[in-house]
């Protein structure tokens, strides 16, 4: 049974953790705000649920406290930063604005950053981007989960694009691992004991698995095995795209910043996971108007939105638009989360000094 | 059966025609090189085999021989082009090269491109940047063939994405229409009078669809159905996300140049198609030393090479091998036409004033 609180008080609750932790208050703010985005759009793999992670993470030295960004080498439209392993989300919003900077001055930045660590949803700092009137990109490389066609063994990461463009009533909006599916639906296959859906994964051999424990067990260990591209097993349902999708955002984060590749990333107590990111903010003016460029896109959104569903339960949807109702839904009526995240928020309240009380009632 | 002719009697040929229908002698040269690059590299769906449908564009006046492409909008790193329906190939090279002459100059240039029409690969653009040293990306939208998730009618077009990127032995190459297949694999099995593979296409209700003949007619006559987005029919499979990237090739080619988005595409003979480009080069100078981000994209490219496949007879490849060992192969051993494009090469010939057996024996 899931539980529900409000906003506020999650919100609380998390930027008073990350203080606790160590982290200066705009910081903690910063890191809450990616978290809490992930809850509200629905995308619970990312959100809270994941603080137990980031406080290991943070004990045993593989996220650096005190680390900070460096711009490595930069150009008036470019930037290379070293995370040196600190909190992914403060490298990344740092480097967002960055990009961000640039684009304002010269209608275009790009920033790519390595030796960075995890940084939640990728679609939070595309979002940064379009909320000043940019499309944003953003892609981030990570752990080997990705078994590119033909092989057995995890080498590319789920290595999501996230690219986001103001339009109205809401922004385009799109958010997706290169994976077939993250890593967290096979987490819930495995939890209800149920056979995954052919085209997800291959077990250590790279034959076609349906067992959901034995693929994730393979991923952390790294015996082989695997989840599959976008496209699933073979080139006839196109998984040689989901693997050069993948392989693009490789090139934007690892390859031009000089960081590790998702093969090369590695979880060890004292050592940032490796991860790189990258981010674009392209200036709709360097196209003529940029209002009449959202105008366009809102029109054509709307077009497909108003377009016949197969089945008329199941409208047409735009991207953003499930997340857009998502948070505003969830700002109203409460942010639902599970009786496991319930326990273990309230577990690090303990081992931080909170009270747990003063968020979970 | 195929039968086997010489690249350079091929290019001759091509390049014959083109300038029997009036084409300069540079022009001619241009278009023929995108198309015969498709045939070396066995994309023959967009080689001499569509010459008899450039041929027809060009006698009913829906690709207009005298257009000149006109810059309509334009900054240090960007640029608009009106393409005033003249010939694809035309207007995209001239477009990526304003693009390479912006990166050259600040590093990134980007060209939004409307009102032109069939480009040939996408990919010949993105080689085009990737020669020079840039990391090149072309797109372009279409006609409608691809019926968004929960859709029943076609409103995005095959909408490629391609990305080229220099490396040793062979450049990372991507070319790839974001629907699960392009219609040309449709146009195979309805020859062969074969069941397509599920999660290909949908009928006028948008119910998942085996019978080629059926979709194809279908996306003729436009009451419905249609192409799959890459992740085929439901979100499980990741439709949403094949759906999302042809959203991207849209905004980058009408949405920024202010074009015909892919649903509003016609063909009317004396109208131009309304096909919308995009071309982006960018400068790994922008990173640092340029030679070194082309070395780290090798030695990864080698290590996917290098991993073991999950059948030794189908070791894994990256992106763009495939395709180079095929050019070399067809330059030494000739490039393979079926019977069909022969005839048709050989009409065409007669239909210009040429003698069939110049180029055929």
């Amino acid at each position: 049974m899931d539980i529900l609180y409000p906003y506020a008080r999650m919100k609380a609750f998390c930027h008073d953790v990350f203080e606790k932790l160590g982290f200066s208050d705009p910081d903690a703010a910063q890191i809450t705000d990616v978290l809490m985005l992930a809850d509200l759009f629905g995308i619970h793999s990312h959100g809270l649920q994941r603080l137990v992670r980031y406080y290991n993470a943070l004990q045993v030295g593989s996220v650096r406290l005190d680390a900070q960004p460096e711009t490595v080498f930069e150009t008036p439209l470019s930037a290379v930063i070293d995370g040196h392993e600190g909190m992914g989300q403060l490298i990344a919003a740092k480097a967002m604005t960055l990009a961000m900077e640039k684009a304002a001055q010269h209608g275009f930045g790009i920033v790519s950053v390595r030796n960075s660590n995890h940084y939640g949803i990728a679609g939070y700092y595309s979002k940064m981007a379009a909320e000043k009137g940019f499309i944003g990109i953003s892609m981030t490389n990570s752990e080997p989960i990705m078994v590119p066609t033909r092989a057995k063994k995890a080498i590319l990461g789920s290595n999501p694009i996230a690219v986001a463009v103001p339009a109205e009533p809401y922004m385009f909006w799109f958010d997706a691992a290169t994976t077939v599916v993250p890593r967290g639906k096979l987490e819930v296959y495995n939890k209800k004991e149920e056979p995954l859906p052919e085209n997800w994964a291959v077990d250590e051999t790279g034959a076609p698995c349906s067992d959901a424990s034995r693929v994730l067990q393979d991923i952390i260990t790294r015996v082989g095995g695997g989840i599959l591209p976008l496209g699933g097993f073979s080139e006839e349902s196109g998984s040689h795209k989901g693997y050069g999708y993948a392989m693009i955002c490789e090139l934007f984060t690892s390859i031009l910043s000089g960081g590790a590749t998702s093969n090369h990333h590695v979880r060890m107590p004292g050592r940032g996971a490796g991860s790189c990111h990258a981010f674009l903010a392209i200036s709709p003016a360097l196209f003529g108007d940029a209002s009449a460029v959202s105008e366009r896109l809102s029109v054509f959104m709307q077009e497909l939105r108003s377009t016949p569903p197969a089945s008329p339960a199941l409208p047409v949807l735009t991207h953003g638009e499930k997340e857009w109702k998502n948070m505003r839904y969830r700002m109203e009526h409460g942010l639902d989360y599970d009786e496991k995240t319930v326990a273990e928020m309230k577990e690090i309240c303990e081992k931080t000094g909170l009270r747990p009380e003063t968020y979970f009632g």
